[in-house]
């Protein structure tokens, strides 16, 4: 079961972002600290403001901040809007796929189930319960046993 | 949330055979049942082979048989199986991948927790709750409302 790289961002910016909510960070500067592809993320920041997660200002103070708070958006609710264009086998595409099994098939609600199951598991945590300090890399750590 | 084609493929395979638990059934008929590649079917059989949920037989009789009854071998159990070389985010990977937020993240454990919950609810049901009869197609059907 794999989750896109889109998504996994998405949840990246998000928790970075709870860690610092009173503070505008640009897309850049969460870049630079995550060592990932500004160009990848910037359209992962656009689905996020489409899904009224994130605002994005322009300006000397501008940046990126949390459109509500971090304590009210669920892992669950950010994990749907950023996989919605994903089908877990075909017959959940909008076309419905070509799987011959389709009319009769006894698999599919159960898939259904598991994938909602995933997600109400992801609803009993919030971008604040996983946020990311600013800093947290350069504190000192304690050693992985 | 995606599962890959080759794990669908898996459990079409495995529906199949027990909609027919008695018979042996080439891994031609169902490709050609189900319309779809022989090729990339026998690569699946192979590993529901190595997983011990099918065994071959070679011959004139020969064929795919399940190698358990239907009813003691769970979705979730073939699920783990197929989707055992998968890494839900890159964290996730032998490897560990690069993410920079591993040593601290507190999303992980969450997403492993979401994980269990997806492969626990396809526990629930057996390859025999899904078996798909191979005359299924030939049957008149009420046309869906």
């Amino acid at each position: 079961m794999r989750l896109a790289s889109f998504t996994d961002y998405g949840l990246r910016v998000l928790m970075r972002l709870a860690g610092a909510p009173d503070e505008s960070i640009s897309t850049g500067q969460i870049a630079e600290e995550f060592e990932i592809s500004q160009h990848h993320l910037a359209k992962v920041v656009r689905e996020l403001g489409r899904g009224g997660f994130v605002s994005s200002q322009r300006g000397r103070r501008g940046g990126l901040k949390l459109s509500r708070p971090p304590q009210t958006i669920t892992l669950g609710e950010v994990v749907r809007h950023l996989e919605q264009r994903f089908a877990i086998v075909e017959c959940f595409r909008e076309d419905g796929g070509s799987c011959v099994l389709k009319p009769l098939c006894r698999l599919k609600p159960r898939l259904a189930a598991a994938r909602e199951a995933f997600m109400s598991e992801l609803d009993r945590s919030t971008v604040a319960d996983c946020a990311w300090p600013g800093d947290a890399l350069d504190r000192p750590q304690v050693a992985p046993g």
